[in-house]
């Protein structure tokens, strides 16, 4: 598919390298190209984007960022930094990137400051991510959730200047690892832990009405939603009101409600052509968006199934729409200068049959070649 | 789901029963009851739409109606008298029902000039209906398609009108009836003949560029699209241009193209959740529309399956949307004067969770009854 | 997926080329492609097998065939040429191939004496494939359908013999073509008027009770189903027991009923993910079989949707028993000698994941490389 | 559908209220309604299983039970006190009910001595449930999780008494209620905080290799999967080998590879059916199996979904596999005395259709009658 925009796109800088070097923690061998892929933008990563047909890129800073930094003042400084940095590099080539703003979640009015400096005085940015829970404290251990009243200075300035809010997952914190984790570390991390502490996080600032007192705040949350799609029927079920009476969300609504007006997803990931299926039928085509989570995720992998699975199994309107439609009606801000996106029908995503000669279109081969086993090549 | 519209209901005349009166062919002992139900618009058919939550109903002439009169004078009186009388029985209620007109296809201008003079002398038409072919011939074995070029003018009015055209089934003719379904007459109806035949014709009328000469064309079928959504990739892997270089229907463009902008089914007669899911994935929600096929269905049933089945398997935003809002988009004239439809929201067509006690809302209670089994109650 | 058995795929004579050469009506330049692959067992379509894991074929004669020869000592004359023919060329390679047979259909007594000639007295046959109807008569307008009682006596072979019959399509004679197809004749074939015409025959051998006189019969049908999964429901709904009190099926059953037991489909060229999840839903994996339709499908994009797209929307088991698995349960025969066919499980079919060096499996990964977009490499 | 099976039904004694009565914790009015229930089993909960066609129920007590209790003595104490009480109990119907048993998991040997106590010196019990982690330690703070090497003393009798182990969710404690869920307490129950500690647990023991060195092993879990279904591709693609080249895990496997062998889920609690398609798509029919809560849902609720939600989506042949018979493959010992259960087929199960007088069935009825909107009758 032509035109793809991907949302969940790490980047980092290299002051940060010393505190949070994804590439130690992965697969042996594998490590420095994390992190010279995390330090690039306008190299290889744009490169990828153009052989894979990846239209726009919003990028963030890579987890914990400063969700990880249990210093106040240096948590802060390294948002400044980062966001400064990224301005810059996003204004090299605005109609390929935006940012999401990155804030050290300390101080709510601090934040909200930083949000709005981001959001006011520079031009790059389209939003703010949040890595789940702010690390606190001497010990690292103190987790800040902002489903908390003193966080509703944040949540009316991303109210006021519309920026939607990703929500990223991260590791524990050794505590919580010590007593949970400890016997099945590799559980902490993407595969399961995240999504487990993620959706908790999530799901306490709707039950904690944070949505209702701002209508304009638009929460985004990737990973095909962090289980929250799945089990949509039984958390909306069991969040019994007259059990739970002292919840703060609105009792006229049940969270499913909140998908498509204030929550969306996107799949970065995740790429099970099942689950998004399910995420289909639970939450709907206009709660949810491609994305990839580069580089922690391969952008020819990633578009490999959007391309060539999700296409076989969704009509073309869906598909470009969650491809790349969705986003510019939730991040409107991505229509305008210096961005200009556009909507683009699925002829214009080349979507549906393989264009032949003389403007002649054939459906359902997956190659030209009768004869040979080739990628679908689409069409130019 | 409170504000449902369905638009696939028939109604006949006292003059017509004597060509074709259903109620004759239909299982002992229930005839008469089908026949009242035809020739009632404001008794049990309203009564029934109010038990039922059915807000809005398009009716329109029985099946095969003026399609089944081979003589030519002979069908373009009963299209006149089945308009001017229906005219009458919308007035009465305009913000409950609408009508598709009836029309005699022997001749197209004439056709035009009859659907011009009911979208246009008239109030309550938003459309036309047409069953299937045409007969016609001294003994009633010929079938005109409007496919073929002579029709382009009736096309062009409807075009113009900005008039849906509703391609309803019919019985096959004697001749046809005897060459192929004499020793299986019961498949020669609705179960499988009707749509065996009517989705030639549509996808005649498609292949042959009717759609593209006049774009303002907009055809729905029903029966949850008379088999095309599911054999939409075949049909479009198999209508290959090279092969059949002389189809005039647009080189650049697949049937699966013109799905959500040209062409829309609806439900009617067809209460299956599994094929409601393919058309969804094949033709979008975009392109399906709620209908119950009245009084050849229950209105009770059309509406159990939809406001029991399909609730629980579609997200409320897509389930409303073809429930209700689609409808206003396709048919744009039913939000004007006379009808005044409103698009809802699915709050306002109670979808999603029970409503109890002082706003709150539980959900996935299948009724309030704890220890006993009755049908969800529609929240009031 | 290693393993996979495809069973409607077709091969010709050249005795048979003068009657019915598919070669000359497909799109400029491929014909003779179409008729060489057609002649050919054992070079090209076994190299392209082997090149994309199908393990075995079951062999039948092109369409029409036998079905296709209105000169009844002609069309026995050619069932039986094409039978012993076809039995020498799966002798060579009876590891990798077996047999449909082919059958003249005019007289029902010699029909099955010949299944018996070739299900007793040769190795290479495990059923029976008839093309639709037997054209008959002067004119070749003739019909002769096989769900009267006077093919009864075929029937009871194919039940004594335990040889299934697969049902498959063909194109319509001259009378029907004129009168039904002539304004479109595009859709008279493969695209539509193959599966309009067939699945009334099939269901006319359900609804005359064929299956409930001879309840070893299975029968089998491709393209997904000719469409009757999909509209199971109205078909059942419609085939009401009270209106059509002579219809001669089991009161007790509804045609929903025989599939997994006495009905089967096939994903014959018919390459669609929604239509299989739809056919998955209705009729279930037990009653559904991988195929292709070889030669007019090419064998490298049939096994690109089963090996890409479908392996990514449906679990290993599932998806190893459509592949595979169900058709050694279908047709049991093909355990025995000479094809000696045996159950796999997913990890024989290499099925769930990529095997990388010693012994570890990695997931998720579409191919080795980060970087560039590749196929999926299927591993050894 | 007649002869449903559950196996996530709770009951306690009254020894265990003073410890643990969950009937304090629900909504104002229901407390004792619930505490009612679950001491009941031949009364009410009898009663509605025959009024709901629910055939059989494997009870458990209720959780966290024994693993609430951080005294070890009293922990084991329970256990055998609840043992004993259960196998009276089940004894005096075993042709309805039979029994998980319950365990103190202080000790993994005095596990393993009652577990084997239970499945060869009594008759009711076919296998374990346990209810997440042991707590233990003097504040009850501790957590002992069982898929640490010192139980493989337990997991080696499961192995060999070829008892299933049901994993069953529980609170947290309060260290890491306070750590985690203060702010948002409503979500660490059956909501959210169940399914987000015990898939933690579940995947412990898989990838800590316990399913691989007791291959008899088979694990169940309810509520569709505590998430996993969903995520199982995004688990297996980020448990990538060359990361935890520790992980203990067969490395040739994936954790999807052990559902349908020693994976099952079950549908307590969770009565969506989009996630029930979705856990189809990732896990497949074979690792499904239909269970209500009792009584922390209702069982006319649960049977209201499964009889008339889940009917509509999935063929017959499915769904009596989901609704009753995988439990007696995956169970066998329900098929021997004094159980004696048999498997059904969708007729008797009375699935497919709606039964009318002397034999014949209708379908797509939702009621007999056509005026008015009933519940479906299950035909007599």
């Amino acid at each position: 598919m032509f035109g793809k925009i991907a949302l969940e796109e790490c980047w980092t800088i290299q002051e940060e390298l010393a505190n949070n070097d994804p590439g130690k923690f992965v697969a042996a061998g594998t490590g420095s190209r994390l992190t010279n892929e995390l330090l690039d933008i306008h190299g290889t990563r744009l490169k990828q984007m153009d052989e894979n047909n990846v239209d726009f890129m919003v990028l963030s800073f890579n987890s914990p960022g400063c969700q990880g930094i249990s210093d106040k003042p240096q948590a802060e400084a390294q948002a400044t930094l980062a966001n400064d940095r990224m301005e810059a590099e996003v204004m090299k080539a605005p109609n390929r990137f935006a940012a999401f703003a990155a804030l050290s979640m300390h101080d709510p009015a601090q934040a909200a400051a930083e949000l709005r400096r981001c959001m006011t005085e520079k031009k790059g940015f389209v939003g703010v991510l949040l890595n789940d829970y702010q690390s606190c404290g001497e010990d690292g251990n103190g987790m800040l959730y902002y489903d908390q009243p003193e966080y509703d200075v944040f949540w009316q300035a991303a109210n006021d200047l519309e920026a939607p809010v990703y929500m990223h997952p991260r590791p524990s914190n050794k505590l919580i690892h010590k007593l949970m984790w400890d016997g099945r570390p590799w559980l902490d991390f993407s595969a399961l832990g995240y999504a487990d502490r993620l959706n908790m996080h999530i799901l306490g600032i709707v039950t904690n009405g944070v949505l209702d007192r701002f209508p304009k705040v638009k929460m985004i949350f990737g990973h095909m939603g962090e289980h929250i799609p799945y089990d949509i029927y039984r958390i909306d079920h069991k969040l019994d009101r007259s059990r739970f009476p002292n919840m703060p969300m609105r009792k006229d609504k049940l969270v499913r409600d909140y998908f498509g007006e204030q929550l969306f997803i996107t799949t970065s990931g995740h790429f099970s052509t099942p689950a998004l299926m399910c995420a289909m039928g639970e939450v709907g085509v206009q709660s949810i968006m491609f994305s990839i989570d580069y580089p922690f995720e391969s952008i020819p992998n990633a578009c490999a199934w959007w391309d060539e699975h999700v296409s076989a199994s969704v009509n073309q309107h869906d598909y470009t729409n969650m491809g790349r439609n969705n986003v510019l009606k939730i991040i409107p801000r991505l229509t305008e200068e210096p961005h200009n996106l556009k909507a683009m029908t699925p002829q214009e995503c080349r979507v549906g049959g393989l264009a032949v000669n003389q403007g002649e279109v054939c459906y359902g081969l997956y190659n030209k070649s009768w004869n040979k086993r080739e990628i679908k090549i689409v069409p130019s």
